[in-house]
């Protein structure tokens, strides 16, 4: 799935040693390095705090049993055994008030979206709350083995959902009115979602919002797609589906198309595939995030495909070129213009695309692991833009 | 799903009328208040503000389109048109800051769980940001007709799934080990989560993390239980799908038993189910959520079943009455102590449950909206403890 430009991630090759203590405050949805660093999944809000001395979480009575057997070196608490008194047993930033008086802490770095207000009531107490310059926690963004595993399964399930989803386009029939047809009526781009996004749950792994958009709608990078899909255009087909049992993602773009497509759309995807190769062969540890955008840049540039406002709609190469894929689906580094590196264990998409109101949009999306000497794919993916021929 | 305790729904009844301009910034995961104010679901952070005069949103320049048909009388911007200069493209502070300065608003209140790295910038430069006592939109907690049918096609999607779970269960036969079996080998909790998941998808909805707990797994609340399922033990099946197209959820949790249970399990399945009865007949606009609480645990009480900390771990009726539903599965109001009057068209659960290490657990829940002289279900669905017989 492609994000507005390289976003948030782009300073986390900066990797720094610091000591300020680590407060985070959310569930597992708003804040993913709590995930991360605790090894937790809460549904609802806890505290977790990273000392030079020790790891701290703090959940609800009710999720202290779930909690305590995570492990991972962790000291479970709820706010009964912080002493909270009974009518704020439920306002967390009490909890986390509680726990950092006892650890004797004065001042935490929080992430960029740590609740204002537990920052407001923790610095009307006289705790220097300073917000991280980048990640917290920089390291996530290099991908242990276990990750990779982890990712490369959600990778995988998209892979299997892809082709069940190019199968049904591949094997469509064209009707006399131009639109695909399949068991006597019109096949529309919700009919190819779901069939995904089962494939997605018998492999394990949840898809939303899947992008199935044909001829116009796929000029808009960010349109789900919806009634029926058209002979002739192109239809790019987006899944970025969540492991369940994991917490980690994959994410997949194909562009394919079912009937000849005119040949300004061949020609798209002939730029598409050559820019996703070139930045491909700017990937390894070390390489400039920048440098790897620059290629698809360049190689559309070359090719006489211009990036450009019209009429106020952004066209052409309207995205960065990639982001990193974890416990989050965009998450660093992004691969965009930005001073970051890319490093060996990095889990970047590289997905270029180019979209033309009036045309339509085609986009290529795959995800790999930064290695030493350059990257592979955590689940490879045949590529072809005209199917069912 | 069970939440400990009312939360932060408790001072939603105090409707406030306030000039104060509301800022909020996040994606429709991390601000559910984004998506009820604009109709806009964000995948990646935007800024929403509401003034005396108009509501703005501003989106990455790729969810313009997309964003513009969302009608609903709100302004759409980019960061572009806000003329934030292209190096601070990305850092949503900015595109708050710009349209703040557009529009000559100084004073902001923002929710609690509002991103500091945000607030922090504006505080900088002199905005003044409060955080708001309670939730930053009080009606949201009173659901239109629209909203109540979107909620109501979430918990029809629940109730077909129990249905398929309990069939599952039922029709298990009891092996000499004792476990329930199908076709062959043991029946999972693994099994019937996937088939409920995979109902739930048939019917537009997401489900994940389904509990399917039994035995002693069923007296830890948050437990979505593993492995073979045990016959005569009490199963806490427990499904809160968010539909898919609406955003809004749903939530239903049966307990049921496959060969006689225990006596002890008997007893407290008749508590709970009295418990909700009695919870329920108090259920009406303008009773006090807190009285709702009461009736349950009065129930409890009256037939002998204490709530305590055995051990460390908190045992008995361990856990708020009930929550709201909406665009978040727990949001205002929280049936649970605090001063908060129900108002008509709240969509609350109602979930007394009882949990005793050794024995196991027992929760019953419905979702139903509150109306003036009671409350209706959104979708009803069948009690019944022994099941298969």
């Amino acid at each position: 799935m492609s994000r507005d430009g390289g976003g948030r991630g782009s300073r986390a090759g900066a990797e720094q040693k610091s000591t300020t203590p680590i407060l985070l405050v959310g569930s597992a949805v708003t804040c993913p390095d709590l995930e991360y660093a605790s090894g937790f999944r809460a549904t609802d809000p806890v505290v977790f705090l990273q000392t030079a001395v020790g790891r701290f979480l703090v959940v609800p009575p009710l999720e202290y049993g779930r909690a305590s057997r995570v492990g991972r070196n962790l000291e479970v608490l709820t706010p009964e055994l912080l002493g909270v008194p009974k009518r704020r047993r439920r306002a967390v930033e009490e909890w986390a008030w509680r726990l950092l008086r006892r650890e004797a802490v004065r001042r935490v770095a929080v992430p960029r979206m740590f609740p204002h207000g537990v920052a407001a009531a923790l610095l009307r107490r006289g705790v220097r709350v300073a917000v991280a310059a980048g990640e917290v926690f920089p390291g996530r963004a290099v991908k242990t083995a276990e990750e990779q595993r982890k990712i490369a399964a959600a990778q995988q399930a998209a892979v299997i959902a892809m082709r069940a989803a190019v199968d049904l386009v591949a094997q469509a029939k064209i009707g006399v009115s131009g639109y695909l047809e399949r068991q006597g009526g019109r096949l529309t781009a919700e009919q190819v979602r779901s069939r995904i996004e089962q494939v997605l749950l018998e492999h394990g792994c949840f898809g939303r919002d899947t992008i199935v958009a044909g001829g116009m709608a796929a000029a808009d990078p960010h349109e789900i797609g919806h009634g029926p899909l058209a002979a002739h255009e192109a239809i790019v087909i987006d899944i970025f589906p969540q492991h369940l049992e994991y917490g980690y993602w994959g994410d997949l773009t194909r562009t394919v198309a079912r009937g000849a497509p005119a040949p300004a759309l061949r020609r798209m995807y002939q730029a598409v595939r050559a820019a996703q190769t070139a930045a491909l062969s700017r990937v390894r540890a070390g390489a400039r995030c920048e440098s790897v955008h620059r290629a698809a840049v360049e190689e559309f540039r070359r090719r006489g495909f211009e990036t450009r406002t019209e009429g106020g709609r952004p066209e052409g190469f309207i995205h960065g070129t990639g982001h990193g894929v974890g416990l989050s689906i965009h998450e660093a580094p992004g691969v965009a213009p930005g001073p970051a590196r890319l490093r060996a264990g990095n889990v970047i998409t590289v997905e270029p695309g180019l979209y033309y109101p009036g045309v339509g949009g085609v986009r290529l999306e795959d995800t790999v692991v930064v290695t030493a000497k350059g990257w592979r794919y955590l689940a490879p993916c045949e590529k072809r833009f005209e199917v069912g021929q």
